[in-house]
């Protein structure tokens, strides 16, 4: 049997949570090749992206991919994230979700762009990983947002 | 609108990848009096469940708690444990998995035992949190058990 991923399964549940609790889920990914977006979206290598209900639309997280479709600046673009690029998946309120480690490509096209469409973060607003925000006050209990090597 | 925790939904995800990997999902519980377990299965205030379907039958995980009932030295018994005693929940066969930060009840009741019910797993031969086995050779994008604070 194929070595299986808790990656994919792990995404799913935070973004059912963040359904769930009211809140927004972002995805932040490290792009390269095999990583369809935007390319006028990507800052640093990374773009961070809503997939809440209301900004996509056919979402689908399977174990090799998110996919969905989305409009960037009132186009409808499709967006296809391989599992492996995906550096982190956490609810825009607070922060709270999970950082997946993820070898960063060589030379990422870095074109620095600010976007208002609905299906993706302007980078200098959002709390981009690799230093995603904590919850203020962490209960015992709370998992937090956490980097997985 | 309550705090949801993201904990049951990562619970729920690592048991479903364990099923769908061929692993045996278990379940590490620090017990205290709002847990129902077999009393003389508990070891060092702890037990380990097996929650896989082979052992269990009813098996419900939702935000509040996992229940089952289970054999335990042939005689079916409930098991109710709330979220907030799940230690960690991990595939027997690699250790992957997520671990969680439980507070220890002040004077657990410890009675050391041996069990050989299919859904109880020795504390002797089980690698029991808090120091969960790491699997063997991690590759970048897997996910190890990492302990959430």
């Amino acid at each position: 049997m194929a070595e299986v991923s808790t990656k994919p399964y792990l995404i799913r549940a935070i973004n059912e949570w963040c359904t769930d609790a009211g809140f927004t889920p972002y995805v932040a990914v490290a792009v390269d090749e095999t990583v369809r977006v935007p390319g006028e979206f990507v800052a640093n290598g990374e773009i961070v992206l809503n997939i809440s209900a209301l900004a996509t639309s056919r979402l689908l997280i399977d174990n090799e991919a998110i996919s969905f479709q989305a409009r960037f600046g009132g186009v409808p673009r499709e967006v296809y994230v391989p599992m492996g690029r995906v550096i982190a998946v956490y609810a825009r309120e607070n922060g709270q979700g999970m950082a997946f480690e993820v070898p960063r490509a060589m030379s990422a096209p870095a074109p620095v762009a600010v976007a208002s469409a609905p299906a993706i973060v302007p980078p200098a607003d959002s709390p981009a990983p690799p230093e995603p925000p904590r919850p203020p006050k962490p209960s015992v209990d709370r998992p937090k947002l956490t980097r997985i090597k």
